[in-house]
């Protein structure tokens, strides 16, 4: 099963889905002989900074799941986007 | 199942991995109220940018997926990543 196919099992079953989510997931797999320490919660913020960019994001509405161990490492950003029409009320204010 | 019990799942069975992979997913569930368009391929180049921060990456060694439907899109990036060993002799030239 690839990544794609995860998503696509994963997803809603109805399309009127109520909270619009950007689910950002980076692995790492590492060679035993790279002993460096992770870059992973570095990224992290550099990452949303990026995100932030294109959407407003709210700390509150973000969680982050990081794992480690021998040979991979996750980093997993989960976050609720604003309301799409809140969204928009809000610039035209 | 979780994404990272997927990742657990497919990590390679043994420890000894001979390349080391970076691999990006972005998925964005998308209410069907919101036309704008997708801001995930500019994402990409801009994630790609950050990514450079810390590894070397080659431009030949990414490969890229990006998929959209009704309610999600999905941007996914995998990166084999430069020899260890041999980074670290370019580092050192």
């Amino acid at each position: 099963m690839s990544l794609l196919d995860y998503f696509r099992k994963s997803k809603p079953k109805s399309a009127a889905i109520a909270k619009e989510r950007l689910q950002i997931l980076v692995a790492h797999e590492r060679t035993l002989r790279n002993r460096r320490p992770s870059y992973l919660p570095q990224l992290q913020k550099e990452l949303l900074d990026v995100i932030r960019k294109y959407v407003n994001v709210d700390q509150d509405a973000i969680s982050v799941n990081f794992e480690q161990d021998e040979n991979q490492e996750t980093l997993e950003l989960n976050i609720v986007l604003p309301d799409y029409q809140q969204e928009n009320k809000s610039v035209n204010m």
